[in-house]
Formats: structure tokens, sequence, C-alpha cells
């Protein structure tokens, strides 16, 4: 594309990715000419705010991309399966953030620090990996290049904005009324009994599996028949196809925790060689999309509070296994919202 | 011991440990004769309820163990130090709760599943166990004993209680806090902004290093010069005594997560031999101290919810490795209160 600025739709405006997008687009400043939001019939004609104007929402149909440049999709996969081939027809490209395209051979899946150079090869669709994996390779992408990275063991602590607004909500209402319900408790009473605090019922409008609030998940996306989920699936495959290594070994564990921002990984790597905490640091320092935070005696450590609104993936905890000099731990957090989906999205669209 | 009933100190009774030995000691009918709650000057005259009497706190002094019997410490590392061997020479038999003597090699480190015959060789102390290293070895026992276990990675999603109740209290305020905070804004509008929804400022009474209200935190016990905490090195060094493989590779990440009660564990097993989903099944579902819980068809899998105040430690998501038929991976929930501490205490004291 040689035009100077763009004609940009983004499909699912209103969602949680999807008004992310829209402030990446405008925090980047993105050669925008005409923006165009779309969404389902529910949220059109809602206006969002875009570069200090309001904008109306769009119903999503295939003429609505009549004259679109670039089309940044964040809408669930049954929309991108339906609509971006229209958008494509009508000449546009179309990043993709749902999983409907992403092991699609002909499809570039793509993290720009990871593997910009596949952009090149898209046929109209370019894919954007899941957050969880966006988010481990761009640390671990520096330390495969000087070591060569053979197996990853993973696993996550990811928070609910991952599951969309209505997750968040969950969580927010079972604060809420667990809050409510310990008012009439004195701290100290209740603490005596946690349990009982702990399981105050507040199931209310419950959209994931279980109670978020104050508990653990381990169950992100559907099973399969092995005993994985297809988060877990994710992690793999499209590790594999972004680093181009077909072969390596990805074992994922994915648990959902109670936090609104930001997906936090527990990283094991082995590597065909021997690679040092301090060589490990010296590739993180200088790696694009990194902030290498391992200070523990200060206290100093990447965590999901911090990191929620920030662009880079921050790594620590970096260690050697005790047992194998070829295998590093590293404890690594990035906003999922933002660098696990719409930052990433709006760099692919850079890179056009 | 041979008598039929038994004087027993609690060290600590006023803690959240203690106060859960208290209950396990009742729930489990010890055949008690008198019980003597001891606690620093702070907590002394204190009445506790125990089994339907009021029974005052003694200050813990050296004398306070005349004619005790059994003698429960959980008080803290230099406390034990200092009287553990005060009870000893009184002729009490101390199982010690606290870190101060679970390395030393004249002392028997147990959990009664995995290794009741230690409790023989004791000198007058019997260590108890790492909360952590406890949950997971009552897991990982039944499958050594099939396939022998040759190297453990687990990263650990610990609840706050672990903190004691200090570390509850703060996190039950920053709860309350936030809350309050969040009263001004309709649901809608803040999970639009979830970044500063999170960041909500609500320190007030930090015992811990972070926040950990909505966030996590990788950071329990402190930091070795190797940047592995003291407990992720205790779950390395615990796990191999108890064990009794000196070689077991170990190797743990230990994170706070905003929980109040029950420990959860990612754990990855490698064994001398293959070993299926299936054959796992088998073993666990007859093992002491374990729930088999691995139905995710119907969404049944540990969580701390469920586990908190239960004896059994929870295992399910039990899935093989995809590229190693000698690898497993199991999700782990136990009560780090009971389980992984009062409950496998009291449990010592049976086995004597």
């Amino acid at each position: 594309m040689s035009k100077k600025e763009f004609n940009v739709a983004v499909v699912g405006a209103t969602g949680a990715v999807g008004r992310t997008m829209l402030s990446v687009l405008e925090q980047r400043q993105f050669p925008i000419k005409n923006l165009i939001p779309l969404a389902s019939e529910r949220s059109a004609g809602k206006k969002i705010r875009f570069a200090g104007k309001e904008v109306a929402v769009q119903v999503l149909t295939p003429d609505a991309f009549e004259g679109v440049d670039i089309a940044l999709f964040s809408a669930g996969g049954a929309r991108s399966l339906e609509f971006a081939p229209e958008a494509v027809k009508r000449g546009a490209v179309v990043v993709d953030n749902s999983s409907a395209f992403r092991m699609d051979p002909t499809v570039p899946l793509v993290v720009p620090e990871v593997n910009p150079e596949a952009v090149a090869q898209h046929k109209g669709i370019i894919a954007n990996p899941n957050c969880s994996t966006i988010v481990m390779l761009v640390a671990l992408k520096p330390l495969h290049d000087a070591a060569v990275l053979e197996r990853v063991v993973v696993s996550t602590y990811q928070s609910v904005s991952g599951g969309g607004e209505k997750a968040m909500l969950q969580l927010w209402q079972e604060n809420q009324s667990l809050s409510e319900a310990w008012r009439n408790y004195s701290a100290h009473e209740s603490i005596r009994d946690a349990v009982a605090l702990q399981k105050v019922d507040v199931s209310k409008s419950q959209v994931m599996a279980q109670r978020i609030g104050y508990n653990l998940i381990p169950h992100i996306d559907v099973f399969q028949s092995d005993g994985y989920t297809k988060e877990e699936l994710k992690m793999r495959e499209e590790s594999r196809k972004i680093m181009g290594l077909p072969h390596l070994k990805v074992s994922a564990t994915c648990v959902r925790v109670p936090v609104f921002m930001a997906h936090s990984e527990s990283v094991t790597c082995t590597f065909s060689k021997s690679i040092s905490p301090q060589q490990a640091h010296a590739l993180l320092k200088k790696a694009a999309g990194v902030d290498l935070l391992d200070n523990p005696q200060e206290n100093q450590y990447p965590m999901p509070l911090v990191y929620g609104g920030r662009d880079n993936v921050g790594v620590g905890r970096v260690r050697q296994d005790p047992d194998d000099a070829n295998v590093l731990h590293l404890w690594v957090v990035g906003d999922n919202l933002r660098k696990g989906a719409a930052l990433n999205a709006v760099q692919i669209a850079e890179l056009l």
C-alpha cells in the first residue's frame, strides 16, 4: 500500500478489544482518512469518540467494506468467517483477531517482533495470534535467536478481560456482592472463618464456567478429547507457526485468575545449549517490545497491576534450572488487550 | 507413647494455623486429656473455645511444657528454635510447623501419606513440611510408586492465608476499599477503563511486598542470590527429603494470588517410564488423601473455592505431554491451612 492515509474499519468496535484498538490507533497516530466503526445491529447507531470527533457505529454488512483499505476484525470467529472474505473481495486487507484463520496455511500469523516478514505473504487476510501466545513469544524470540528453543512448558495466570467485557462484569459484580455481604462482619471476625468468607454465594451474571471472585478456574475455552483446552492447544500450534518451528514442543496449562487486566505466565524453556540468566538479561534488555524487570532484591518483577495499560511485555524472575543449564524459567506479564490483541493488530497494519 | 489420653500444647494457638489446629483436633476427636494453648504475651489471657469449654491462652515459657506429651508448634521459626528444645527436655514430642528444623538430618520431615515410617526415627522433634510441598507430594506419591518420579516443574497459585492472618486482612481491606471507590461508578463505565479500575490506590495495611487485590505477586518468602525465593527452594529440598529421592530434579515458581484459602499448583512431572492419564486416574482414585476430580467435559476440576476447608487434596486436569509419554501435567489444589499445615501436624501426632 502506498497511499498516505487509509480508510480503516474496526469490526467489533464496541467490544473490549475493539475499544482498545480505537485507542491504540489514536495514540499511535495511525494515518487514518476515515474511520468506520462496525458492529452488530444491537450496537449500531451508538456514538464513539475518535480523535476528538463523534463517529456513529454502523451495521456490519458486506457493503460496509466498500472503499475500506484496512479492516481490523475483533468480533468473534463466526463474524470473521462470514465477513472477512467480503472485505477482501472489496479490496481491503483484513487483520483478524479471531481464531478463524490462524491455522490456515495460506494466512500469515504475525507477531511483529517475531515474524514481521510473514506479512508480505498475505492474500488479503493476516491473522492476529491468541493473547497468551503473543505475550509469551515476544519474550522467547530474543532467547531463541541466541540459543534455539526446543521445548516450552507454560502455566498461565490470565485476567478476566481475556473473556471479554461480560467476564469483566462478572468479576466486578461478584466483588461488589461479596463486599456487600462482608459489610455485616467486622474484618477480624470474618477472617477467622475465611472458608465461609470465600464461599459466600454471589453467582448472578455468570458468563464464565465458574465463579471467579476469590477463585481460580483451570479452564479457558472448550475442552478437547485429550484433556487439553482449545486455549492450551492454541499456545502450542500458534507458537509453532509463528516461530517457524513445526516441531517445537509446547505444553500449556491455562488458568483464569481474579485480575482485570494483563496476562501473566510462568514459562519453562529448554534450549539446545546452555544459557545463563546474565546472557538472557543482555538479550532481553535490547529486545523490541520487552521490558526487562528483574531485580528481585529490590522487589522488582512484572505484575499485572503494573502491566495493564502498557505496550511492552514485562519479563522477570529469570532463573536457570538448578538441574539443567539448558533450561530457563521466566515470569512474563503483558496487557492481553493491548499487546495481546489490539496493539499487535495495529502493529501489523503499520507493517502494511 | 502408650497412654490413652495426652496433654497437648498448641504453640501459636491464636494464629491462622494454630486456630485451624484446634479445630482439626476437635473434629478428629484427638484423645486429649488437657489442652494447653500457648502464645506470646500479647495474646495470653485470651479465651479460646475448645470442645465446648473455654480455655485461657497461657504465656509461652519453657515451664509451660511441664507434663505436656505432645506440643504442636506454629509460631514461627524463631519461637520453635527457642522453645522446641525446652519442650523436648521436659519430655514432650514436638511437631513443628516452622521451617526451623525441616532440613536438619536428625529430624524427620513427614507427610503421613508419603513417608509415615520416618516418624519412628524422631529424637523429640518431627517437622511438618511447607504447605505447598505437602499439597504437591500427596498427589505425586501414588504416581511415583508406579512410575518413579525424576523431575518436577511446578508453578503455584498460593492463597493469602499462607501469609498468615495479616495477609488475609490485607486482601480483605484492599477489596473493601476498592469496592467503596467503585461505588461512585456505574459498572459499565468502570469496566470500560479497566486499567484505571485496577489501579485505584488502596495501599493501607500492606504486609505483603505488594498489593494483592486484583494482582499477582511472584514473590513468596525472601529471595536467594540465585534468583529463587526460599519458598521455591523449600519445595525442592523438602520434596527430596520427604520422598527419599536426594537427586530428584525440582524447580518451582511460587506466586501469591488474590484468593483467601487453598493453594493451587500446576505440576509437570517426568517419570522414568510412560504413564497414561488412565493409569494415573486409577492410581489417584485409590490414593489416601486424594480426591480425583477430573471430568472436564462436565466442568469438573479442583478449584480453591471448593477446596478451602477440605481435608483431601484435589487432583484434576491430568494430561499426558503431547511430546513425551513419560510426562504428565496435573492441576492440584489443597487447603494450605488444613492439609498444608494443621491437619498434617495432627496426622503426625496420630502416628505417635
